[in-house]
């Protein structure tokens, strides 16, 4: 498994964002090409301060279908929106290995 | 699903690391009482400067199950050994929500 991680910092109003990404955001995630999966959190931290309030998962089978999806023009568009929800967001991508 | 999601800073031995890891850590994470899952991964940053070498998520069917397994003995062993690694480690709980 091959996973994008996008984690998005706290916004001002966490409802709202939450309400914007659920209607709005979560529609072109599903428009991926070879999207096999996609789970959201909202991540509390044990200790220390909280710094990210949502982490979105998307996952693809291969390092293919996942390099396919970042250079499509459904992830632009996830992108454009992304940046108009008004709090930084930070992607990451790697492999996923299970172990359990 | 609830997860515990544990993020590792880059190692000064990276290779090093991740083989103390293997060897000696997961099989204390197998340990823990009412482990569903658990996945792996080294994610790198699509931009920005690389802050995390390691992220390991342990999954759990309820919130019950990750409670009891932060208070088992098992997490308080594999706390003591995590703290041997050398790196900081932070820690994260969250339900998470499959959406695709």
């Amino acid at each position: 498994m091959h996973r994008v991680t996008v984690q998005y910092a706290v916004p001002t109003d966490p409802a709202d964002f939450d309400a914007r990404y659920r209607a709005e955001h979560v529609p072109l995630v599903h428009a991926l090409p070879g999207l096999a999966g996609c789970t959201l959190s909202w991540p509390e931290p044990l200790a220390g301060e909280k710094v990210v309030h949502l982490v979105a998962q998307l996952d693809f089978a291969t390092a293919e279908d996942l390099q396919t999806a970042l250079r499509s023009p459904a992830m632009a568009e996830a992108g454009r929106h992304a940046a108009t929800l008004g709090v930084p967001a930070s992607m990451f991508v790697g492999e996923v290995e299970t172990v359990a």
